[in-house]
């Protein structure tokens, strides 16, 4: 994989536009989120009202389920909403024509046809003609009730363990973590029933959530992410298909959908 | 998954030999692992020798590695190694023949047939006629060098992220934790290459490790596992591959192999 990156051409990578990227500031610091509005405008747009109108800052991660998920809410369900919309309709698929679309070769589980769109993870359905995200780890959610139309933004979810698959087309995904998941996955896990924190003081304050766009140039996290429509990530593909390094003594020759590394790093600085 | 646990007869579950499991202790606690005779003899014997003679006593975890394993040792390399072996030929597969496997029906990215044996995910090819336990979540290995007999046990790693399967037959895999999962997934990253922590100090203590048979009863930790050879794994499974939950909008069909559930709980008291 080092030898692929060393061979991509600057016009293989991309920045994330701030306008489609989040940053959640902890204690420990900062986690970059970049949202899909391709697949789920609605959600992406309510989420960076909810943003803008500060209803996240001194928010707190309330869950987190071991090999499953983090979870970030208002704890005590009181908090006012000003613009934004408290629910919206679920956004679980939506037509495969106008997706981009990178193919993976590889047999997948639970998808007809995996691949990647737009520098995310998802599948397809020749025969509905829909395409939609699938849960890998560090995707971002907008949890919900039972009913469908239940969730919309004012709770997030990021995926932190093997990816639950079972929960693709369940349930709205609207963007994954570009950078800091171990500041999320290091967190000490929930005891209550699902991973939720029992105790209010066990609760990890989030400081604040900002839009990138909204944050000063020199405040910014700078990253790059390479493209998943290019040969250089298709030869990324390969070289994770089969690995070629010395240590490896038997090649895989198939590669799963979430065990892709979509790859971001820091910007490179202009020349 | 609630409902078939309820269902499930005192005989649908089996206590774990004492003397093939684990403890792992940390100052956070207890992590119990079972291990794997069937699939690793040799590495078996080996680290039982090492953890009878002490040889991880005072050891550290030296690696978390974000999204892919945590992983101890000797953290200076100096230990003498009394009674076992330094390194062992590699066991990364076994015939077949003589191995019970309940094997599932949904299709997998890596392997031509996976399921279940002894407890363990595993997979199989049937023109080679050979069987091999795969990395899932908690699966537990032995590190290794570049030469393929260089490891045997003194460098042990449990899987901490989205199953790496590529591993499957490059690196032996010896048994899996039971519980205390969290114990390992929520400790801080390393932020060396590949995971390792930088400072002596970030190593995270190991008080010991102990055979469960060599602990007095009275301070064991009494689990029960559900087996995978009845029909009330099977229902597990069913369950799994189709949520039923009122939840779920739209039932998956399909379950990997390291999305199943192998149940683990308090062994039920004696009546």
């Amino acid at each position: 994989m080092g030898d692929v990156l060393a061979a991509a051409k600057p016009e293989d990578f991309r920045a994330p536009n701030p306008e489609d990227t989040l940053y959640l500031e902890l204690a420990s610091g900062r986690v970059v989120m970049e949202l899909a509005p391709l697949f789920a405008p609605n959600h992406v747009a309510n989420v960076k009202a909810l943003v803008r109108e500060g209803y996240f800052d001194g928010s707190a991660i309330v869950r987190v389920h071991e090999n499953y998920v983090v979870q970030w809410a208002d704890p005590d369900g009181k908090r006012e909403i000003k613009r934004a919309q408290r629910t919206l309709p679920a956004e679980l698929d939506r037509p495969a024509e106008g997706a981009p679309f990178t193919p993976l070769a590889d047999r997948d589980t639970y998808a007809a046809e995996v691949g990647f769109s737009a520098g995310f993870p998802a599948a397809r359905d020749a025969a509905s003609g829909t395409a939609w995200l699938v849960h890998c780890y560090a995707m971002l959610g907008a949890g919900r009730d039972v009913a469908p139309d239940s969730g919309g933004g004012a709770e997030l979810y990021v995926v932190i363990g093997h990816a639950p698959r079972h929960l693709d087309r369940n349930v709205t995904l609207f963007g994954r973590v570009l950078s800091g998941m171990e500041r999320l996955t290091s967190l000490p896990r929930g005891t209550g029933a699902l991973g939720f924190y029992e105790k209010p003081e066990q609760r990890v304050p989030i400081q604040r959530i900002r839009v990138a766009a909204d944050v000063p140039a020199a405040e910014r996290t700078e990253l790059e992410v390479l493209r998943t429509d290019t040969p250089a990530f298709e030869a990324l593909v390969e070289s994770r298909r089969n690995r070629r390094e010395e240590w490896f003594l038997r090649p895989a020759g198939h590669v799963e959908v979430c065990n892709v590394p979509l790859v971001v790093r820091p910007k490179a600085p202009a020349k």
